[in-house]
């Protein structure tokens, strides 16, 4: 029915929606969808051997309770999502799976065990302006460790970054676990005298070193920065003697992880620098012990853009090059993040409660192991379809398609009302392996056609007559009915090698 | 640190949140995510073998995209979650699947292959009083087809309920599939001359017959009916006359499928009646030749409270008499229901699309499971504990626990700062098949002592010496360090039989 169909006296409908997404939102594919769930059940296996166990809180929580923890926190109520309740208590989206856990945890810390051990999956929101890669919904695959004070807890999250990288089938090479501790930076920052107010500017400087390079660190540690669009971003205001010695102390450091405690070791001392240094030094042993050492490395480079981590902060990043469809090498950044973080159950309940996490990037590391050829999402297959060739048959024709669903074939009937040359082409554009057709004629001799598709597309290639003939007769070819599941069965297991 | 304990010159802190969830919501335990994750893929499967392709559409989307389909939506703006976009747009959380499914078939209408069969799982919100098993977020699992014009398709999703009831281990006789067509209902209505804007009240009032009983919907069909709380309800304002019409085309029919379409084609002739009836043996006749006919059955008492259905209507209910905790039984409603709707694509696009699909309520249907024995979640196994004797040898133990991971054993490290007996109860909590220890005397021997606390947990019970000696021998003993994985997997596998 075109829009000048619509009912006599009623006229067009002035009020039609139109369909459409809001900006930064998107659909899922089936591949995409298939391609997730492989890779997150395999994460999953992973947490879960690291006896993590599962836990869901609600998309919506009170905003009260989720706190403003995100990078861009300094403009008020930016970022997240929030409406009012019945009430007028204001609800958000939650932004991440962290402040939802702290809440969790605070409410239910009498009956928990502890440790609390829990992963979680799910989707979290930012109102924030959507970019390329950027949306506004994503998902998240944490995995957290609450009332755990030993760094034991942290060296532990990194292996599990590590192991969670080979079982996603990244070679060991391929990949680094970097870990520091924020209190290394805090120390330095004591020593030169930045106050409480300025540090969360400094993070966030030296957590853009990756894409703004050692020129726009500068400009935002020191007076700020007009970025491209011409906005200008307010520096921390350092001096160039401590813009000096901020960059230096959070430069990577060659030569292994006893390197780098080396050279850590050497920054002026104070006491949180000292206890930053005593903690990784405790990380190195744990991950040596287990034989992680070539694999995780101390990287003084690391600080995390969120101001809430106060301890041992760790990245994952997949080392080789990597390109995208133009050739272009790709900044992929960190595909597992998380550091220490004792005081958000705390802010709660005003009893410590000392914990570690750590977040996989979903999209992004499925973008980066794409890009490295793995979970393509390729090998998944269309139904068979069972074709209809006479619309007063339809009984007969599904009675077909139950019987190959019953021996556990993947099949369906063609439900729309066109022709026989448009429901071959619906086959093939489902990707189906294979067709069945009943006419007339078969269903006198008790018989189906069964027309194997793939091989049916290689025909055309075929140059030999008898060869053509051959191959012709083995692609489409007639058997009794009741051989049908068999026959179906043959042209998958062909197509399957 | 308790709340005096806060830094001097601060004060406690008055602004601390509190840690609570909003109404109507609720987090979920490791043993209902078990068991929803394990039920779930179970309706996959099925649907996967019916053809149906995934599809993730955004928990966000414009408001009038979305379009108000809900049971209430004769209260302005109430059922939803919704909020004002930067550009002032409305954006609302998603209350269904359908009705982002309409969005998403209109927008990307040419690509798509036609029919177009989808399955989608994912969280939806309702902003309604929550009450007892009334949450404002839940899970549906749908399927739908989009231009599918065949009552085919309705039956086939019928099959598809049936099979997923089976799949899920709901014995033949457990369950039943009914199937009833709105336009019979339609029908009556043209006969007795009720104008449109009254059929939705109707609708409503038949829907709630399970709820209700006849009395309760006889006052909904005439002038009204106060519920338990006073509130008034306006009724649909029909005579007594044609209430009996009503109510009396709308009974169950004893004697299966031929018996209920002989008693529906007796109703008077209208043009929508006689389509109705049409429609249902054509339903009747799929699904007697592909071997449903015991359990799918045509119920006039099924017409779904939802304004948008314009065809079949089906619902499935579990037979069994099901008792909750206190003996009383339980009316679960219908698990997996659904319909035609040939109107949500078109009022996009102008363009007809017919459409089918069914919806599984998951957390009704999992706790119908639950009542009738099945994914109770029980079987779920806690981590190896490792335990830490001596705080000095970390790095042994964590070893210890990487070892057992490496070799496909769910383990981990106590990570707490208790001593030995809490970590004792820690293990015990976590349902930890067994606890690892190494002290300074099983480290110079080069043991480990493993403690099976299955088999612990029952030597209090034997009261033969001998005995209690034996089965003591063998829930604590001693191995070498390098026989860890074997002895652990030797307690693992006796614990399993």
């Amino acid at each position: 029915m075109s829009q000048n169909d619509d009912k006599p006296g009623q006229g067009p409908d002035i009020s039609r929606p139109e369909a459409r997404l809001p900006k930064g939102l998107q659909d899922g594919s089936a591949q995409e969808i298939r391609a997730t769930e492989a890779m997150l059940a395999t994460i999953k296996s992973v947490f879960e051997l690291y006896g993590f166990e599962p836990l869901a809180t609600p998309a919506i929580e009170y905003t009260d309770a989720l706190g403003k923890f995100l990078p861009d926190e300094d403009r008020p109520n930016a970022g997240v999502f929030s409406f009012q309740d019945d009430d007028e208590q204001w609800l958000s989206l939650r932004y991440d799976l962290t402040a939802p856990l702290a809440r969790y945890v605070a409410e239910n810390f009498q009956t928990l065990p502890k440790p609390f051990r829990r992963y979680q999956t799910g989707l979290v929101w930012r109102n924030e302006k959507p970019g390329p890669g950027r949306f506004r919904q994503f998902m998240q695959f944490d995995a957290d460790t609450v009332g755990a004070p030993s760094v034991a807890a942290d060296a532990e999250l990194c292996m599990l970054a590590a192991d969670t990288m080979e079982a996603l089938g990244v070679p060991r090479g391929d990949y680094v676990v970097k870990v520091n501790s924020r209190k290394i930076l805090d120390g330095v920052l004591d020593s030169i005298g930045v106050e409480e107010d300025r540090r969360l500017t400094v993070l966030r400087a030296i957590d853009k070193f990756d894409r703004l390079g050692r020129d726009g660190v500068e400009l935002l540690l020191g007076e700020g920065r007009k970025d491209e669009s011409g906005d200008f971003t307010k520096g921390a205001g350092l001096s160039a003697d401590d813009i000096n010695t901020v960059i230096s102390s959070t430069c990577p450091v060659a030569g292994g992880n006893a390197a780098a405690l080396e050279k850590l070791a050497q920054l002026p001392e104070t006491e949180a620098g000292a206890n930053g240094v005593q903690e990784l030094k405790t990380i190195a042993d744990l991950i040596e012990s287990a034989g992680y050492a070539d694999r995780i490395l101390i990287d003084p480079s690391i600080v995390r853009g969120l101001e809430y981590y106060t301890g041992p902060v760790f990245e994952t990043e997949l080392t080789p090059t990597i390109k995208d469809n133009r050739g272009q090498t790709i900044r992929l950044g960190s595909v597992m993040s998380g550091g220490r973080y004792d005081g958000l159950v705390e802010r709660f309940t005003g009893e410590r409660a000392p914990a570690t996490g750590i977040s996989v990037g979903v999209s992004r590391l499925l973008f980066g192991l794409q890009l490295l050829g793995k979970y393509t999402g390729d090998e998944s297959q269309g139904p068979v379809v069972v074709l209809v060739f006479d619309k007063d048959r339809m009984g007969d024709y599904q009675r077909m398609v139950q019987t190959l669903r019953a021996a556990d074939i993947r099949a369906e009937l063609y439900l729309g009302s066109s022709g026989m040359k448009a429901q071959m082409k619906y086959a093939d554009k489902r990707g189906a392996p294979c067709v069945v057709i009943q006419g007339g004629d078969e269903k006198e001799r008790g018989e189906v056609q069964i027309k194997d598709l793939a091989l049916g597309a290689t025909l055309t290639k075929i140059e030999d007559r008898e060869e053509y003939l051959k191959k012709q007769a083995e692609a489409q070819f007639a058997v009794p009915e009741a051989k049908l599941v068999e026959a179906v069965r043959q042209v998958l297991s062909r197509q399957k090698t």
